[in-house]
Order: structure tokens, then sequence, then C-alpha cells
């Protein structure tokens, strides 16, 4: 009667090389969030379904894991023959009044909001916890996946965005994953969006331009034009989707075509200072202004940032921008903030394939006592064992006494550096032998070297 | 239309000092781990029910939390007038496939299982993930909580039990906590169910002699009475809850009761080869032998442990014990394995009432640059900044210039402990003015000092 087992589709087990690697790249962006002042937050798993529903559309409200009521949840609930197949949203939610978080941002600004009394403001938080969504899992795409949020709330100077731009740059770095940035501005949009006469419809055109890369520029004026822009409009916006030069030129080309829009303006003003002030604080990773870029979110209004691998394709590793109203809806109106997520799982990949996760990360164990079942063998071993943990080395005792060849061949699967071993000789002359796997050297030394 | 923001009862937040404290037990814990060879894993929050459902009792299977399957869930669903006040149960089943952990320790029985050709066994593995019950919150019980879990796989072995004592001996030395460890053994439990003459009674036995230190002698001895145990059985079980005297007078006496049982005495002689390997370690926590601790988990076959704060009154605050078939359920017999896990909210709030918190585990921003907005400030004190930060301190820059009395009630409130100011006169200087808000001093020096 055993159960084959199995885990859901769409999520992980993750052993402890992948723990390793993951641990790496979490303490490695965690580490540089400090340095910034950023603290961190924890919020729970699950969520009120009335926090989370209508915050990312039809499709995200469909996306959500709900969980079923505790007790008897449906003890008073009747469904009708063929009601099922029509109402089945209305009745879960009859029977569910929580769901698991969807991403890190509603919960975010569900804490600011629920906890305001209590933040100083500006609040630089991060956050790197799991998020469920109920996708159809397929490869790189999971129903369980981190999220590495760093954001700060309650500041609008641009000075936060150099910040993020900062972090990026540390945090690839460290990493030695070399990244271009793209950066742009919502406000820049809605301008072209004014200046082509054609304010209401933005999002149907930042919808549509940023898919430029995926779909080339025909592709988006039949786009734009199905959904109802005029032939002068598109002329209009076509410009701008084929800008090039440098950030400067581009920025001087923008001006031109954005003069009579003061939302346009601002935004121009905005990304100029903010390359200023990258300049000033030295960010060398290479930035660029790419007025395409959207990023598909509704909720921002200000700078939007995409980072890419340089030497791996693989789409978008890291991103974010600037909302203004993220905490509205949760009563806090007139909140700005900026953030940016770092896509985890698209990292892990990038260094598998570039070869850059560290091998330390990966090792487990620096010595391993070998277990001969001799006499007084555990009473001379236990307390060098300690004496090591003491400095700080990570050591192992076979519990079993068993084979030399078995004890090796573990030491092999594990990952082990180093094996001791305390024969009977050893003992007698207060030494041990030590076998360097890496090496593959063997030594008898005294105690008073292993120590040193 | 501002919803006002709240979270699930038994869930919660945690804000940067609860998450510093947080994890400065979880970093304690970790590198503690880390130097006896385990290794960390995670596994997925929601497993199949059918993984979790019969593992925990009827009460545990009430408690897991279901989650709704994706998609049109309830589509071809019916439920009758009045059958869901008594068959709800079963109607969950038919909506819901999945469900969240309720332990970690039947997700690693499954995990061991599922990858059993990639594991070296022994297998020592750590994982310190949250579980879920819905259980009905009350003061010190989450719906939502940590567990922090290490155990050995795959090994008989008494140095395994030995180690779990050393890290228990470790972890509450490094936390500053004194401790009192009890040990106890299955075996001689079983061994003393037999020689009463009630070895199928052994769960009513321990359930019962557990309940000791809460409901007293009598009402021990009236529940055994109730459960249909003989004048007889109980007047053999007596002598053993009021055993008293050192370690080795304790297995003396038993050695006397249970000399009739083979598995009574396996059990004395795994007690005594445990607490002589302990001496050997110089295991220096108090190591008590308490025959009626059972933990009343029926998984337990050997060891038992159960670890309580000698400073501060809370219940247990770590506890685990070995078992020898956790796997079979899922097809793979006779591996046994021993682990612990500490209870990282309780150990939370020993750690409060005994104020052994350290301070620095609070604090977020070493220096914070405040921002006057001068001429050329930004300029001069972004270097200042990185420069600071590539040495490893952690460095805000306040984002909006405003007035200093703002800035440094914002410093005061997040915790900085140096305020760096720089204006006209530092900046010709090449100097920085450094308010240091523990000392309440303030010291104007060169750039080569602070970075010194």
């Amino acid at each position: 009667m055993a159960q084959k087992p199995s885990i859901p589709k769409g999520t992980r087990d993750f052993g402890p090389i992948e723990m390793g690697r993951r641990n790496y790249i979490f303490d490695t962006i965690k580490s540089i969030f400090r340095k910034y002042g950023y603290s961190p937050i924890e919020t729970p798993s699950m969520e009120n379904l009335s926090t989370l529903l209508g915050k990312y559309g039809d499709e995200g409200d469909k996306l959500l894991f709900k969980i079923l009521n505790s007790g008897e949840a449906f003890s008073s609930i009747e469904i009708a023959p063929g009601e099922g197949a029509t109402a089945s949203n209305a009745i879960s939610l009859k029977v569910c009044e929580k769901g698991l978080r969807y991403d890190l941002t509603v919960p975010f600004a569900r804490y600011v909001v629920q906890h305001r009394a209590d933040i100083a403001f500006p609040f630089k938080r991060y956050q790197i916890q799991p998020v469920w969504r109920a996708d159809r899992p397929q490869k790189g795409r999971y129903r369980e996946f981190y999220q590495c949020d760093v954001d700060v709330i309650g500041s609008k100077s641009l000075l936060n965005e150099l910040e993020l731009l900062q972090i990026v740059n540390d945090v690839f770095t460290a990493l030695g994953i070399r990244v271009q940035v793209k950066i742009n501005n919502r406000k820049i949009l809605s301008g072209l969006a004014e200046v082509s006469g054609e304010a209401e419809r933005l999002t149907d055109i930042t919808v549509a331009i940023d898919k430029i890369d995926k779909i080339g520029l025909d592709a988006v004026k039949q786009e734009l034009e199905s959904k109802g822009l005029s032939r002068q409009s598109i002329e209009c916006i076509e410009p701008v989707l084929t800008l090039n030069g440098t950030n400067s030129e581009k920025i001087a080309k923008m001006r031109d075509i954005l003069s009579t829009s003061e939302t346009g303006m601002k935004g121009l003003d905005e990304i100029e200072e903010l390359c200023r002030l990258a300049k000033a604080a030295k960010v060398d990773s290479s930035l660029e202004i790419d007025l395409s870029l959207a990023r598909g979110l509704n909720y921002y209004t200000g700078a939007i940032f995409e980072v890419k691998a340089l030497d791996h394709q693989i789409g978008s590793i890291c991103g974010g921008g600037r909302y203004d109203d993220l905490t509205g809806i949760f009563g806090l109106p007139d909140t700005s903030g900026v953030g940016i997520s770092f896509g985890a799982d698209r990292i892990y990949d990038v260094l598998v394939a570039l070869e850059k996760f560290p091998t330390e990360s990966e090792t487990a164990v620096e010595y391993l006592f070998a277990n001969m079942g001799g006499d007084g063998e555990l009473e001379y071993i236990l307390p060098i064992a300690d004496e090591l943990r003491k400095r700080g080395h990570s050591v192992q005792i076979f519990p079993e006494k068993s084979k030399l060849k078995k004890q090796f061949e573990y030491a092999d699967k594990v990952g082990v550096r180093k094996v001791v071993i305390a024969g009977e000789d050893e003992i007698a002359a207060n030494e041990v032998t030590i076998k360097d796997l890496e090496k593959s050297e063997q030594t008898r030394i005294r105690l008073s070297e292993l120590f040193g």
C-alpha cells in the first residue's frame, strides 16, 4: 500500500546543491540590499482574497490559488445541477476567504498601509519570499517561485531610482554577470500618446510598442491600427520606435517630438537627471534609454527599468519602476514609491549557463572522520571534531563503523574535502592521517598542526 | 472605496526589527547545522493531499489547509440540499487535490523516497520553512509558523543521537539560553507496557504518562484506569512515574523493573550508551532521563528528546526523536532516522524575556548621509557613500532635500548609528562632520580618517 511519492506539477524540491546555489544568489543580493540601508520584512503566505482580487486584472484573478475555508466549508452550500458549470467562480468565493500571495507588491502595499503608524518614511524594504500562480507549468515557469523585491516608498526623489541602479550594478558585478540596463519613463510614453492625439489610448500604445523586440516594427504598427489609431497618430509614434544614437541624442530628439507635452517634457527631464546622477555615482553597467520599454504594468508612473544578461539570452532578469499610487486602494493616497524585482530562477539559469557559481557554495563538509570502530577511537576523535568546529570548520563523523571503501565513496558523493583517519598508531602518537580528496594526497600530522 | 487592510487571523507580518531577530535565530542555528555537516533542502509549500492525509491522525487531517483546484473547480459538482452538512469533507476532496504542508517531517520522508537514487546515505539535512495548520489561533499559536528541522536518515548509530545533543548544546550556548535536556527511549516505554501486561495498550499508557507534569500522578492513574488498565498493571507502572535520583540510579532501578523485557533492556542499553557518549563529547547541557517523556508522537521508536529553557517558563523549545519507519508509507522500508525540531517562535519569546538579543541584529543602517541640497553636495557624497559600502558598511543617503531636524528624526526611528553631514565648509576641506547618535558626539574628520 506504499504510495508512489510525487509533488504537485509546477512545484520543485531543492536539494543540497541547488540550495547552496540559491542561497549564494540570495545572500549576495541581501548583503547588497543591506549595504544600501534596506531592511527585510516578511508577510504571510496567505492573504485575504479581498486584498488580492482585482489587483492583477481578470487574468491574474484566475491565477490565484484559493484556500478552502477550514472547518466544514460546504455545510451550508448547495449547488444545483448545471450551476457549477456557469457559476464556478462565484461558488469558490463562498467557500474560500483566503488565497496564496500572487506577488510581493500588493502584500507590500497592504503592509505599508496597515503599519503606517509604525513606519518611518521613506521606508526602504526588501522581501524575498515565494509567490504562487496557477499558471500552466512549462519550462522556466513554475507555480511556486521566489520573488526578490526591493522598494523605497514615501519619497519622490530621483536619488531612489539612482540607488536602485547602483544596486543592480553591484548585484550583477558581484555575481559576475555582465548586463545591459534599459531605462524608460512612463511620462515620456504619456507625452507620446498626447502629442499623437491619442492620450486616452495610452495603454493600447504601450502594450503594442512593448512588443517591438518580439514582433518587429510592422506588426506593432498593424496592432496600433487594429486598436483604432489613425494613420497620422501612428506616423507620429513611428520615429520614436526607430530612435537610435546615444542617450543624449535620444533625449534631444525626443525633446523636439514632445515639445508640446508638459508631461512628456517632465519625463525627459527625469530620465536626463537620472543619467546625470548615474554618471556622478559611477554606475558602470551600460545604461540604455529604450522608449519601447513599458513592462506591461499599468501602475508604473515614472521610471521603468529592465535588465538583461549580455552573455546569455533568457529575457529580463530584473525589472521594476516607479508607482505613484500603489497604496491608494488600501486607503493611503499620494505615497510614491519605486522598486525593482530580481528574477532568482533566471539568474540561477544564467549562472549555470555561464559557469559562474563558485564551487565552495556547493561543498557541505570539510572534514569527514572515518569510523573504524577501534578501541578508544571515538573518545579520541570526538574532542578533535569539536575543536575543529569551534574553529569554524564543518566536520562530520561517519556514524556507522564500516569498511573504509564505503566511507570514501560516501565522502566523494557528499563532496567532503578531507577524510580524517585515527587508527591505533595515530592515537598512540597523538596524530591523525588526513586524506585530501581534492589533491589526492595523504599525510600524517600532529594534532597541533591540524588545528594550526 | 478604500479597503481597510488586514491579514488572515493566526498569521503575522514581520517588520524589520522582528526580521532582524528572527534571522539572528535562524542564522545561529544554520551555522551550527552546517558545522556538523548538515545540508539544506526545501520542499514545495503545497503537497498532494494524498501525501499529507492520514499521516497526522484524524485531528491532523482536519487541520490541513486545502487548496482549491485551479480553473473551474466546481464545473461538474452538484451538492443536493442537506448534503453539504453531512458530506463537507468528501466534497472538499472532490475540489481540492493539494494542501499546504503541515510539518516538515512528512515532506522530508516523501523527499527521501522520491530522490533516493540521488541521495548518499546517511543523509544529513536541515530544513527551515513555514508550515500551516488550521488550528484555532491563540496566544503563541499561529496558523503559519516556521519549523526548523534537522535529521539524519539511513543510520542506526547512536552517534547520530549524540550529534543532535551536541547541536542542541551548541545552539543554546550560542543563543545564551540555559537549558535542560530531557531524554527518554520509546523502547523503555514499550518494555514497561510489556512487563505491566498491557503491551497492546502502549499508546494509551504513553499518552497518559506524558501528561504527568501537567495533571499530576493521581490524574494519570485515573486516566490509565479509565482506559481499562488493571489495578495490578497500574501498580507496576507507578514506581516508574515517581522515579528519582541520578541518571545512573534511574537506569539501575529500571533494569530491575524491566529485566524480563528484551525490548525494555535494549532501550536502557541505548540510553546508557547515549549518556556515556555525551560525557565523552563533553556535552555540558544538563541531561536528564525522564521516563514520562513521550511527546505524543506515535512514530518514535527509540530515543526521545525534549529541551526546556531553565530561566523562562514556556514549554518545550526543541524536541524530537528516532523513527524507524517514517519512509515506509512511501515505499522505502527499514530506513531508520533521528531528528529534532527547534521551535523558533518560542525561542524568540525566550530571548525577548531574557533580553538576550544582541542589539546589532536590530540595526539596519550605520551611516546616514544628510541631504541639504547644497551645490555639489551629491557629487561629493555619492563616491564617499560608495567607498564606505565597498568597505562593508551599510550606508544610506537621505533621498529628499529637507530640514536637518526631520532627517535626524528619521535616523532615530530607523536606528541609524551615525549621521554624516557635508556642508560647503566640509566639501572645501575634503572633510565630513559625523554625528554619532549612540554616543551623542559630533566630530569633523578628514575622509582618510573616515575610511581608515
